[in-house]
């Protein structure tokens, strides 16, 4: 035995006693804090189905890829999306640099807490806030703003921190996917700057698999060296349409696995699904107002209603908080 | 012991004891095709001391992030770059649908193999050949066409493949990076689409890590399924001061080395290496006409002037071909 064939043969030793034993105790935990049922297995089929060798469905390695919506999917987008709480809260803290906020909406409607005031300055409105509070700051800034908020802010709701309104048995999925040699990516109408900062301790989703909207960048050259500049122009709008539009950009492969729970991922979940082979569409359904929040059709955020009618059609599992999930938040 | 005891005893004597031989024979074999000297020594000497645990200029795995340009700098760009050799050729081919194009600039210049009417033909003549050559086609059947022409597309002057005029020593820092848990990216100028059919089976580099320049898609819903459609405008242009802004975008991390080889990389090598802390940056400087091509400040393809001059200032190698590589493509 010469020293390559050593090495080859410690190596197949040790990784497949470890690959045997890791299978079999997977088999026992697999996705814990689902209930039994047709949505907990049709998971592990479909896993299974693209992950045996030599099965019809077999999918290689670089190709199993799995992406999922964020607000809602992964975490609570109720009362108000998180990213909406964060802005508002940097209005709150840039307030004393603007003395003529309080009387020029919208600035005013967010600084007296009337969400009825600021609903009524429209789009407007909103792109005001979201301009002052995401742009004109380098992308260091922006990030360290955006991690000390995050380390705090809490769901009014709840008074919960945010990071702790994620969703286990989602985050289960992910790991299972990762286990399963996926590559998982978080897909979301939300700004991709304002997600890059915490998915990674939060869901374990590391910064270059996070796709989402975007402002234009400038690289500028300072005094104290290069930095980009985060410009008051939107980039690329990560919803609908445009979600497929991103995984193209960002992946340059098409998924075989989405998860979403809006209108704005029907196109992620169509394109993903109707796509040759095994393939895997997953909605997750808020109908659960007693551990988190009940909404659908009517809902301001996250509004499920096109994609609600067309789940069955589409073979699209409608996934029910209420019944699928034993639990919905991290115990810690 | 456990079970789980077990598994991490074996795995620990699998991985230690392959860890330990691979890193023995990887010092005898790390860039075989380079000359020793200081570039190479640079290298093996910044991968060192970023992958040294507990010394001063440890780099943890995640924050491993290598950026690569692709033309003139992992393979040939001359007498033209590949891309635009690639759209010359698909004129030809699209022709006889066209045959207005016989007397119709920019078209007819093409067709006549006349290269000063082409370059008389300026930016908008070009323009016309980009957008007929590279969008009004889904992206399926883009990456159909590059793929199919890839596979025969050789270099005017030598008569090799182009993907045979890739240069071995990179190829070998790609790998030694890879080996030594950096994340490795392809950053160019050229379509983002036209390189990713190509670059894992080429560099080892999956479509996921390749960042380029775009043009908008456009998600749309046919008969025959959802398709993206690419469209007759700009998106990106991933170019010069764009290369950091094509970094933060699709990576979201700043990286610790970047190889370039013309002015159009001068500002990702400044972004790269005037980060805080022990950072690479490389300049391929094509002097050997002898085996490749000798060009620098006066080149139409990959001009290199004023990187060149602040080379030295900024910490950058200058790596010569002629003298720093032992061989340039790769032996078959």
């Amino acid at each position: 035995m010469n020293r390559h064939q050593f090495v080859s043969t410690v190596a197949a030793i040790g990784f497949g006693a470890f690959a045997a034993i890791s299978a079999a105790h997977a088999q026992e935990d697999t996705l814990p804090s689902w209930n039994d049922g047709a949505n907990k297995q049709a998971i592990i089929d479909f896993v299974t189905a693209v992950t045996t060798e030599g099965g019809a469905d077999f999918v290689a390695v670089g190709d199993r890829i799995a992406t999922f919506d964020n607000d809602g999917t992964l975490w609570s987008e109720q009362p108000m999306y998180v990213q909406l709480a964060f802005a508002l809260d940097e209005i709150k803290a840039m307030a004393p640099d603007h003395p003529e906020w309080k009387t020029t909406e919208p600035y005013k409607s967010v600084l007296d807490g009337n969400m009825s005031g600021l609903v009524a300055s429209g789009k407007e409105g909103l792109e005001k806030i979201i301009a002052v509070t995401h742009t004109g700051m380098t992308t260091d800034q922006f990030e360290q703003t955006v991690s000390a908020w995050i380390a705090t802010a809490k769901n009014p709701k709840t008074d919960k921190l945010d990071t702790e309104m994620i969703f286990e048995p989602m985050v289960e999925v992910i790991d299972y996917l990762k286990a399963n040699d996926f590559d998982v990516y978080i897909v979301s109408g939300g700004g991709i700057e304002f997600m890059r900062p915490w998915t990674e301790k939060t869901y374990g989703i590391p910064p270059e698999n996070v796709v989402g909207s975007s402002v234009k960048l400038k690289y500028e050259v300072t005094d104290n060296g290069p930095v980009l500049m985060r410009e008051a122009e939107i980039d690329f709008i990560d919803d609908g349409p445009g979600k497929p539009v991103g995984i193209q950009k960002f992946i340059g492969k098409r998924p075989i696995a989405a998860f979403g729970n809006s209108d704005g991922d029907y196109q992620m979940l169509q394109w993903t699904t109707t796509a040759p082979g095994k393939r895997l569409g997953m909605i997750v359904h808020h109908d659960d107002a007693a551990r988190e929040f009940a909404y659908d059709r009517d809902s301001h955020f996250g509004k499920l209603d096109k994609a609600m009618d067309d789940a069955s059609k589409e073979g699209w599992h409608l996934i029910s908080m209420k019944d699928d999930w034993k639990q919905i938040f991290p115990s810690n």
